[in-house]
């Protein structure tokens, strides 16, 4: 099962990596730009969002070939994300997937600007290539609530909110969580959904399920940020604790925290009953995405 | 005829005003965010490209109240732009409409993500509040090419290499401006003009008038920088000049960028033509812009 589950997962990334460069514009105009661009694009990563997007196409009986611009289109922004929290004036950070970070290679302006291309990018890759239009407004409308002031980037404001005042409750913490990873997870859900012609209630399900695998997969996160080894994890590691922010393991402890990644995940795969075994490769990634190490 | 003109460009920028707040989100989840927002958006301008918008509707015979969003939208990228390039890192100014900048009052992090947010939140109210869905869709894929790496994105990109590489040529600096500038301003023509049904004869004639009126604005900005009065003009004037950027009076001299001004103002109008009466006041904008001492 799992070596079937990860073979699946293998073809699925390598489709994404090979569909992403063809949505950049070959009319360049800036290549310092254009560069920048697919310099953080194409680094690697997990191409967890995209897998998502997919996987809830399937799921709920759509062609997956249908959701590739919607899968490429949410990477483009989860990049955008990374590039611009990256910056000095934000985490400052000089390493992110074992390279150095935009503006070191580009500049702190490049680095803005392509983070800012990579966005507006997205939201024209499914306003084009997503059929039929009503659904890809559908799309545009996800994406952007789960990117925008209510969600990702409302996170960010939180997060780093907290490494001054210090946010200290694991309310709190799971607030700045939802918004700042699980909203644009819980858009990747949806969008594949939507192109899939899911049900409302399908739709629910899925959005839930994102909701729990977000915070699950933000925990382990944290997790690995105390415990993991910067070699493998591929960015520095217990700066969270240098930076004064709080995380899960220091609220409530490594063993409280794995044992609610764990209990996230349960619940979340209960929100995958009414998919039968449509659902299997979701099931399989929340379990996946907390046994990681990186 | 002027002050049927100067009124009627008044009403519609009392609308846009009263509009554009109803537009941010309530369910803050972060005050400073929206807060900063709230500051940029809110802090005057000629909204311009708004009026475009309901000015392109109107020539075409359309609605303007169901183009509202749409000119709201546009305002948001324009908004988020200027947050973006008066960053530290890119123009550096701490001056903007008279007041000071959103990084000098919320802090470069808050600025960087309350334009983002805006840029976000652009899409968000094209997906959700223009109809039908696909006209939806269509004005998603026209402000997304008109800001994106093809278009604004990239002139800033060029705008900033120019300061070190020292443009030198009129056709490197309409490179800069056309899209810098000259792709909003034609993405919210054509904005207008899909909301109200326009033709593709009529759309072409849109965006070639909104290309000619987007240089010679532009040139006008120039001229404004090496003439104007700082407290009229609301910004810090040249300050082109001593970044080393190129400008077209530099070039061409202030009589020659003037005249070029005014013959492209000339050709911009003769683009209306096919519109006949229903374009008067987009003329009469052109004419205005041309015109106007800030």
């Amino acid at each position: 099962m799992k070596s079937d589950f990860t073979s699946s997962i293998a073809e699925d990334q390598r489709l994404v990596e090979a569909t992403l460069p063809s949505f950049l514009p070959l009319d360049g105009s800036s290549d310092v730009l254009l560069d920048a661009m697919r310099y953080s694009l194409m680094a690697g990563g997990k191409r967890l969002r995209p897998l998502l997007v997919l996987m809830a196409c399937r799921a709920c009986g759509g062609n997956p070939d249908d959701a590739m611009p919607a899968a490429c289109a949410v990477e483009m922004v989860h990049t955008y994300s990374l590039i611009h929290d990256d910056l000095p004036a934000m985490d400052d950070d000089d390493l992110r997937r074992g390279k150095p970070t935009s503006h070191k290679v580009y500049g702190e302006a490049n680095a803005i600007l392509a983070g800012d291309a990579l966005l507006t990018l997205a939201f024209e890759v499914l306003a084009t290539r997503i059929h039929p239009p009503a659904i890809a407004a559908k799309c545009c409308a996800s994406l952007a609530y789960g990117a925008g002031p209510q969600g990702m980037v409302a996170g960010q404001v939180l997060d780093l909110e907290a490494e001054t005042n210090h946010a200290k409750s694991v309310a709190q913490l799971e607030n700045i969580h939802r918004r700042k990873t699980g909203a644009l997870i819980v858009a990747s859900l949806e969008m594949g959904g939507l192109i899939a012609g899911a049900s409302d209630e399908q739709l629910k399900h899925l959005k839930k399920y994102g909701q729990l695998i977000g915070l699950a997969f933000q925990i382990v996160d944290d997790i690995l940020d105390c415990t993991g080894d910067a070699e493998v994890v591929g960015k520095n590691v217990r700066k969270d604790a240098a930076s004064g922010k709080a995380t899960y393991p220091e609220l409530v402890g490594l063993e409280e925290s794995r044992r609610h990644a764990n209990n996230l995940v349960h619940q979340a795969c209960d929100e995958l009953q009414i998919f039968g075994s449509g659902a299997q490769e979701l099931s399989d990634l929340a379990r996946y995405l907390i046994e990681r190490d990186r």
